[in-house]
């Protein structure tokens, strides 16, 4: 399995689409979003850039590609008339792998930009966009173009599945029943690839610019706790009961593993620190209910919230599932998903963790 | 009708697309590839740039948007390699409306840039290539970036169908037989785009940057003459013979115009020298036989040429077509549309005139 081929949001709009299912994701942008602020700011005043160039690495396409477009332009418009600046030229680079949906956002870009110039008045941008195609593991940028770079929801996705040298039985990611050397592998290809990401960013920003990443991650310093991983303990149990009546091999499951990495601050304060090119502004942690899959305006309302959340990380993990097992289960194993979240969710306090850091590329 | 909606060749790969249909287009590239060559190597050894960054506008998607970009990538490489120069960082901006196919663009890159590699070895690059959707009458990138632009068979578009005053009866293009208010009303047009379009491309290219660009036009200074107008002319009488069928209104047809403009190079050079930024280096015509429309490796064989034309004017004209015509009468228009023009074919000696024009960003 390419990673790069497979690996991506559900297209389109429809009912099991990434952009009809990524209301965490919004809720994490939405949360971070002083801290995102905060760095934009602090950006913008120290270099007064006349070419502001900003890419958004794991774009997606859907509402939340544009929300953070919109919230950065917001801040550099609000900074800029303060100081009684003109306006820069903004540009605005999406990043996603090449199996992202990028004529979807070429397409709504117009209304976009027509939205921003009616939000801004006179004497804002202009605003130039470009959609580049490929992994962060990758260069993606000339040399020391960017001066702002954010990314959310993407950097917990490693570039590849890691080399196992034992079996994971029973789980598909990191569980408290991994063997250690499960433990460590995952470690290792999350350890290169975070500090291979760092590099190849700090090639592309100029001095002084500034990098926000959210991804999700943990608190706690096992990487085995349930805090990183429950999301996928639960969807292995899915695939387990399918595996109990006979639907799927279980060598199948055993060989199946997600790509991601959900880390803790002070391990991304340890790799930032080795790879050496960044100076960390902020690293924290924020907490989003699992409920908040559910599109409700009362966010105290937790109706059907495992519906919800079986639907958003279907939009999220179903082009990995169908590389591996058969699409036309997908149904019943998110339709088991389903019960196996909202049993628990019913039980206990299921949160994602998020860690947000903000660095600056030295000098 | 909003034209930059409309206006795109017809996508994926199928029997009727522009990607199986455009070995005009691709003859063209080739015809004038010695011009792009000399401007790409004036460039490159004026200016030695580290970040090498060139736009294609017009790109489409398919084989010919690959050719110009492997072309100058040859050029540049066999040149610094002559000085014992590192290579540059090569950033390719690829620029179409938002309705062209980028998808297929980015999902090609990998296997393009590996070929590349391939072919260039050790130390080339690194390559960057970017998506820029947009109309090339409006402004497209940020200021002074750019070093070189091509754009091959799209500048003779028009950004909209022109503002015609009386009728332009049976006729669907400028033609012999159009009133003089509609060769006027299409030269105002072309007058106006043309000079945006020159008036943009200046503020994004820096000083010494070049310009390369192949149109379709004529060699006359006659704009009704046969040379720019016949491919249309011809179109016409195929919709003229279902209005006498009864299959299209007569109306329909006197109401449609198709939006370009073949120019000839004095036109050229007037609208150049008013608008003022840019030196002209090289102005010439080339002529491109309707019979390289067929896909045969020997040239001297025109066989099929009025299938093959009628397709790959299909490819093109398709989509503004249907903007006003029933989807369905499509096979019918150009199945008459194929014998017009292969009885043409089989009569008279019938060319493409291509204008090709080099021009430099002055200081």
């Amino acid at each position: 399995m390419k990673l790069v081929e497979v690996l991506h949001m559900n297209g389109g709009i429809g009912d099991i689409s990434y952009a009809n299912n990524s209301l965490v994701q919004r809720k994490a942008i939405l949360m971070t979003k002083p801290i995102i602020e905060q760095a934009m700011r602090d950006l913008y005043c120290s270099l007064l850039p006349k070419n502001l160039c900003i890419a958004d690495l794991g774009c997606s396409s859907g509402a939340n590609t544009f929300l953070v477009v919109s919230e950065l332009t917001k801040t550099i418009e609000k900074e800029r008339k303060k100081h009684g600046f003109q306006s820069p030229e903004f540009h605005y680079l999406f990043n996603d792998l090449p199996s992202n949906d990028f004529n979807t956002i070429f397409q709504s870009l117009g209304e976009f930009e027509h939205d921003l110039r009616k939000q801004f008045g006179e004497g804002f941008g202009p605003c130039f966009f470009s959609g580049v195609s490929g992994s962060f593991y990758t260069r993606l940028f000339s040399s020391k173009i960017l001066h702002f770079v954010h990314s959310s929801y993407s950097v917990h996705w490693l570039s590849q599945v890691p080399n196992l040298i034992e079996k994971n039985k029973g789980n598909i990611y990191m569980s408290s029943t991994s063997p250690p050397s499960v433990i460590k592998s995952y470690y290792k290809q999350y350890e290169k690839d975070f500090s291979i990401f760092l590099k190849y960013r700090s090639e592309e920003l100029m001095k002084g610019g500034k990098m926000v990443l959210t991804f999700l991650g943990r608190e706690s310093e096992d990487p085995s706790s349930k805090e990183g991983c429950y999301i996928w303990e639960l969807l292995a149990m899915a695939l387990n009961e399918l595996v109990i009546e006979g639907l799927i091999e279980e060598e199948k499951v055993d060989s199946f593993n997600i790509p991601n990495y959900t880390a803790s601050p002070a391990e991304v304060k340890y790799l930032v620190d080795k790879e050496g090119s960044f100076t960390i502004n902020k690293l924290e942690t924020t907490r989003v209910h699992w409920n908040y899959a559910s599109n409700t305006n009362n966010e105290n309302i937790y109706n059907n919230g495992g519906y919800n959340l079986s639907r958003a990380i279907r939009a999220v993990a179903e082009p990995l599932l169908v590389s591996q097992f058969d699409p036309k289960l997908m149904d019943l194993v998110f339709q088991k998903y389903e019960e196996i979240v909202s049993d628990c969710m019913s039980k206990e306090k299921t949160e994602f963790i998020n860690v947000t850091v903000s660095m600056t590329r030295k000098n």
